[in-house]
């Protein structure tokens, strides 16, 4: 696409950055913000500006939080001697929205991939340790990334580091899903959920 | 969704607005504008606000454009008798891409819609009928709306104030798409493919 205007190829190449965004979709949001006044863009651009100055991360686990601690990590209910590591703030949200998790995060920011360059020493792995080291407390690691290669490798990277340390180590269980239908299921997680079946509760 | 950071629920809130994104879309683009360091974001609020200030639109054919008369009305080569009619930049660019249209255009900027409060006020029609008047040598003009409702009723709209004028108004034909199987086309395409039936050019 040959663009009539140097400002609009700029925004639209600006905006195809974003991940999943193709020069199409970029040059739909484009002409969105010249159909709207200038009161919508000003509202977007300042809304991402002042967040990417200004954002800050828990100090423990490295969520993000306006606070130097954040919400989870200073709620006295939460069980501090259970860490569940997860890749971003998209985990967060979608482990709390199950209501089904009482312990605390570690946010990595990240998983091992040397593709995209990202090495341990990219994520909050040295942190982790440290906190381990410094707080008696805890007890369970529940590494709960996703099951890629990356996530893989980082997981066990992870065993590694941890494994000098009296924890129980655990993983999310996989599964066929709830509701899902066992023929749909592809043939790696069916013949995982046979190896890992748990005894039935009626 | 609970944001851990109000910074962050601005950032999403303000990014769901664009056409398409929900919010777990925004939250990725968020999330990725985080991952990326500042620099990425400063780019692209920049282009952003660059372009909403600085956008011109040609004067003539109210394309965008860099320049008061944009490089399609300024080429001599641009057969000027004849004016496509477009709601607007992503029909003039994808017209373009066919390389088969040598005329000029003048872009609408929307269509007429009463559920959005637009009218054919808000739309560049006015100056279309000024520039037909002002110029002798229009012969034709091709309606190329998209064939929705709204688009349907701006057509009907404009060939209504052009009715008094000595033009030729077409329409862009509207068929059984190349490739496409008969079977799977709709009644309303196929029906109106068999009543504007063309000769046939072996």
């Amino acid at each position: 696409m040959e663009f009539p205007s140097k400002l609009i190829a700029r925004a639209v190449e600006e905006m195809s950055r974003l991940p999943g965004v193709g020069k199409k979709t970029a040059l739909r949001f484009v002409l969105y913000l010249l159909k709207e006044n200038n009161e919508t863009t000003r509202s977007l651009t300042g809304a991402l500006a002042e967040m990417r100055e200004n954002i800050r991360y828990c100090s423990r686990c490295y969520n993000i939080s306006d606070e130097e601690i954040c919400a989870i990590c200073n709620n006295p209910r939460r069980d501090k001697s259970i860490i569940c590591l997860v890749e971003d703030l998209r985990d967060v949200l979608a482990i709390e929205n199950t209501s089904q998790y009482q312990g605390v995060y570690h946010v990595l920011g990240g998983v091992i991939s040397p593709i995209d360059g990202v090495g341990p020493d990219d994520l909050n792995i040295g942190p982790f340790i440290d906190r381990l080291r410094n707080s008696g407390e805890v007890k369970e690691i529940i590494l709960a990334l996703s099951p890629t290669m990356e996530g893989d490798t980082t997981s066990f990277y992870l065993t590694k580091k941890l494994k000098d340390l009296d924890l129980r180590i655990t993983t999310i269980a996989r599964g066929v899903p709830i509701g899902g239908e066992l023929e749909y299921t592809d043939e790696i997680t069916l013949g995982r959920s046979i190896i890992t079946r748990t005894d039935y509760r009626g």
